[in-house]
């Protein structure tokens, strides 16, 4: 990949504001793919370092995001095989490692949905906040078994509005709401289901602001609250301080404020691992939080 | 007043949107003091008769706001002492009656705002949803000792910007938020405080909805959580089955559902009393809710 077109590559995941932690995570190594190809290396060794800082910089792209930093660390990992003798097998190496990752992460995915389609009741009313694409595995499995959906809008770019059609294309009976009304709501829910952006060591989940108070009111109403997490999306040990929550444009809120008034915008939040009922993970479903599982990948 | 006009300004009642329920109050005996003196009626009887049935109608305008009902019951109760035998002296007197009232309703507001400066140290960061005047008024008596504001801007139709400009136009510090950030900016707050439109006979708080996400963000974080409300906002025994969480246009959320999703936009919710600290009513601060209050003003 030429270098200019890596940074657009880049620029394009620290600026995404409508795909999950995982899509972002499977891009990078889409992009990493075609980096493999293209990078413009003397040797093996020249281009496995190449690859490796490229990694290195896509990983910074979304701080925040544990499976961006998990699959890319075994992609790193999984170059020190490289053979270095042939550079075209050296980036046909390096390009399939990253295929293999995909394929395990979407993999995850499918084995995650399976794993819901077995706790949730056939006939559910799930309540969902923002828009997770392995909640959408999870939507697309449960859907032939009359799964009802309440959905926020998801201010401020309304990505809820998009999970609401989506839904009810697929014939699900779906209720969209404002993320104030979510307390009111929540008791009409057989469960809630959410996905992550990571999970930290203590059973934690970083995912869009909005989740915690989610959690709180489906505890107080002694709804079930489940979160969808692939175990890329587990944070390794030590990583607590690096957690960001990232903050975006104050201007998505589309309020133009006259005077000095401040106006924040961030995107994430952290549960704690006390309000959460289960982890659904592609090796089965986590129900109290003690050490971190063996599960986690990180690096 | 002539009967059109007085069905365009109920009209006006049902369908304001920016104004809380004790400016409604208000407004409601602006509407009657005006029909004592243009209703049409031959004698005392007969007007008293009319007036009546006009608080009667204002009242069921918005039927899970106390303050309508309480300030306009006393009213009803002072018409009985109307002089019947000159229309003029009878005309007089119910406005009078309506003009006491409206004070009375202002006097509380101020002393509110009185006893909320005593309980809010100089400098402290308050956290607040939607806009309530009482919650104004407060804010007026603390700005000039440090007042921080952080605001929600209360979708759908944010009023919480109009709080915020109003606010920042007073010199007051203020930060403006989704409400998906209660959780997240709660903890940055030294106490919550917001008004109420009714207070039911178990201490519980009808509020607009994202009032009990907020409460229990608090709770959580250990923040005290202040309702400010005049006595007329305490509901009568008795009422508790007259509460109708009123809900509004789904197209106020200026979302086009193409498909089959219906889109909810419930404006009220019900905050249990164990969420609250304390009440701050023009006679004092409530800080534990037992039998209802003296204070109580039901009819």
């Amino acid at each position: 990949m030429e270098s200019e077109s890596f940074w657009r590559e880049f620029r394009g995941i620290c600026e995404d504001r409508d795909h999950g932690a995982s899509e972002l995570a499977r891009r990078g190594l889409a992009i990493l793919a075609a980096s493999a190809h293209s990078t413009v290396a003397a040797e093996g060794m020249a281009l496995r370092a190449q690859l490796t800082a490229q990694a290195r910089c896509l990983q910074e792209a979304r701080p925040s995001m544990a499976p961006l930093r998990n699959l890319l660390n075994r992609w790193c990992q999984a170059l020190t095989a490289m053979p270095l003798e042939d550079l075209q097998s050296a980036r046909d190496f390096a390009a399939d490692a990253a295929k293999v990752l995909q394929t395990a992460s979407l993999q995850a995915v499918t084995e995650i949905a399976e794993n819901a389609s077995y706790l949730i009741a056939p006939g559910s009313t799930l309540m969902t906040h923002s828009m997770s694409s392995t909640l959408v595995a999870c939507c697309r499995v449960l859907k032939s078994l009359g799964l009802r959906m309440i959905v926020t809008e998801s201010r401020p770019l309304y990505e809820g509005r998009r999970l609401a059609q989506l839904l009810s294309q697929w014939g699900v009976i779906t209720t969209l709401i404002t993320e104030a009304q979510m307390g009111l709501f929540v008791r009409e829910a057989d469960a809630v289901l959410v996905g992550a952006d990571s999970v930290l060591t203590d059973g934690a989940v970083v995912n869009k602001v909005g989740t915690h108070l989610l959690a709180l009111a489906a505890h107080e109403q002694q709804v079930p609250f489940y979160v969808c997490c692939e175990s890329f999306k587990f944070h390794g040990q030590g990583d607590r301080a690096r957690i960001d929550l990232e903050e975006m444009e104050p201007a998505e809120l589309g309020f133009d404020a006259p005077g000095p008034i401040t106006v924040r915008n961030v995107y994430f939040e952290t549960t704690p691992a006390h309000l959460v009922t289960g982890w659904i993970t592609e090796a089965g479903v986590i129900d109290s939080w003690g050490a971190p599982p063996h599960l986690v990948s990180g690096g």
